[in-house]
């Protein structure tokens, strides 16, 4: 094979846009042959834009065509695992689109397909190619900051106005989206905190449901994590906040790390804390500290571009997978464990009780009272995630 | 009276401190007449700096000393309710150090004494003369931000390693000191907080106990606050973070505060998030934002020297306080609430149950095993609160 032949499934906001990719050949070895959406209009306008590539209205029949190498599914997140299921034991190469799902009980299903499986299967975790997340990551892993104490990351940087939430009948509902900000635009964070820090082993969390929309979902939520080491955690983000915050910092035995302002800084401790703190004896005191200015080399590509480049990699060279989409479970499971505790106004350990996520999951959808007119607007998501 | 005679109860840290200010005239109008120290070797020390003042080994004897106009009491946290009602009582002018007091049942019944007395009655929130703090509150009662919607204080820059702890026997214990980094190091940005933001309606803290000393107080809390009008807010703090950060953020529906490395900045929004969000049409968007950087005026005073100047101009010609002491309640009411929060694992309504407070207290107290070597060392306070 030389020459990766994709289908899209979903040719909304972020599907149109990877096939948009696709088509120019932003990713190498990439070629769009395929759309799929059920939505009539949308695939008119797909049709429109490349007359050249097969056009479905459904998955089902996408994935016999033998055309066919690998699917990106970007559909509304309820739909990744059972697509995705669908597209594994139809032998294809799968990518789908974040979050993993909805509730951990599908994903976990998904997982047990994809760990079965020779296909690749990767998940659009485009933040892992983020240079800044990468590098932060690469200190850590090489010890440089020592064992993890605190982590503080105030992500509330994801404004949405009304309007946003007006423009499609599924956003910011429990039957739609299946939750608010944690949901849609958080799980490039969940991952990212937890591929930097790992998992923590419980959380408590404050989520405040329509309390600057008007939707049903969280648009504002404070978490508080605690990890096996006894180091804690706090995750803060919201839709509503203008201008937001995107700070991340990371405390460890050798110093702190935070990034923010597009840079990462490194205040470096010269001897550990846990030296320092048995050995002097002058009652006030701090270790020497350097503040080091820690430069990161630009991506070359766009980040769903790398993503998908790697992906494609992944299939025809067996390059190994930037973000393997098993690993989508761990962010859900944060996400999950901050709903859950919201609704229980309690602790959760993680792992989560899956079964009670999906009744409680179930209860919101029922006792939904939310009558959006479905505008379906498909918005220019350029430069905006 | 053209100047005020002073005396010092408690020839510490804090009191030796202010007691130099006042012998070296740094108070204008403010003299230092009279130290006094249960300690037999501190009050020596006294008498050897200072020879023309008199020196009480008590209180009570102190008290009755007509020479005198006003005291400072800067003996450890607990005895400072007691004092100051004898004090005031002997019709002396007042001013406490912070904290006001360990519980808030003790700290309730000096206000009573102190909401009855005409004599000048103020707390040492030397904080409260910062120039950033109080041009942050300046802004926001003049509505400049907006209502406010969150607030975010990691103030982790209160590092001590253990021989700190080990420099005094009262130090971090519950009968000595009744908590670690929240009666010690915090009761300047409890006060802040609420000075600037109000009382919050109810908390959920994470205390954690001699997690990184060999204390049995805390040394590492990380709280989420509620407000009346939805706000909410974070305080994470400890004494082992090496470095830490002192980093205030303040968001509100006219833009963002942020206090950190000796700056204040304000991203102030041209229209209200509110306005903005009823408003725009477009989906994705946000509201114009003008990035401003606040100056601010140096205060020509030593921020301690500025808090006794204060108090002695409003023994002499009726200027306002800064700090009332009757306000000191409120920062521990916070503290007071982090720790029974953490106690009872849940969350604590404001104002709380002071009773069971005191209870739980006494119980640490009873149940506390730490045996410390009383080295009562003066440390060299320069610089550092």
């Amino acid at each position: 094979m030389e020459q990766v032949r994709i289908g899209v499934i979903g040719f909304g906001n972020m599907g149109s846009n990877h096939a948009k990719s696709l088509y120019e050949g932003k990713v190498k070895n990439g070629k769009l042959v395929a759309v799929c959406d059920i939505n009539e209009e949308k695939l008119k306008k797909s049709k429109e834009l490349y007359s050249d590539i097969m056009c479905y209205d459904n998955h089902h029949d996408m994935l016999e065509d033998s055309n066919i190498d690998a699917v990106i599914v970007a559909t509304p997140h309820y739909d990744h695992p059972s697509i995705a299921i669908d597209a594994l034991k139809a032998n294809k190469h799968v990518v789908i689109e974040k979050p993993a799902g909805v509730y951990t009980k599908a994903v976990r299903e998904m997982n047990e397909v994809g760990n079965n499986t020779d296909r690749v299967f990767a998940i659009m975790y485009n933040q892992r190619t983020d240079p800044y997340y990468s590098k932060v990551k690469e200190l850590i892993d090489a010890g440089e900051l020592g064992e993890i104490r605190r982590v503080n990351w105030i992500i509330t940087d994801w404004y949405r106005p009304q309007s946003y939430y007006n423009s499609g009948g599924w956003r910011a509902t429990w039957a739609g989206e299946g939750g608010g900000v944690l949901l849609n635009q958080d799980p490039h964070q969940l991952d990212i905190w937890q591929w930097i820090c790992g998992m923590p082993t419980r959380i408590r969390a404050f989520c405040h449901f329509g309390k600057m929309h008007d939707i049903e979902v969280e648009d504002d939520v404070t978490a508080y994590a605690e990890y096996a080491n006894g180091a804690t955690g706090v995750f803060v983000t919201s839709t509503s906040d203008a201008p937001g915050t995107n700070r991340l910092e990371i405390s460890g035995d050798q110093g702190k790390i935070v990034v923010e302002d597009g840079k990462i800084t490194f205040w470096r401790l010269r001897v550990s804390e846990r030296e320092f703190n048995a050995t002097f004896t002058g009652g006030f005191g701090n270790p020497e500290c350097w503040k080091c200015e820690i430069n990161v080399k630009p991506n070359p590509l766009q980040q769903h571009v790398a993503i998908l480049t790697n992906f494609v990699d992944a299939i025809l060279n067996g390059k190994e997978l930037i973000a393997p989409a098993v690993e989508g479970i761990r962010g859900l499971t944060i996400s999950n464990a901050m709903h859950l505790s919201a609704w229980t106004d309690d602790w959760v350990n993680l792992p989560i009780d899956e079964d009670l996520y999906y009744s409680k999951l179930q209860e919101k959808i029922k006792n939904s009272t939310i009558v959006k007119e479905t505008k379906s607007v498909t918005l220019d998501v350029d430069g905006t995630f």
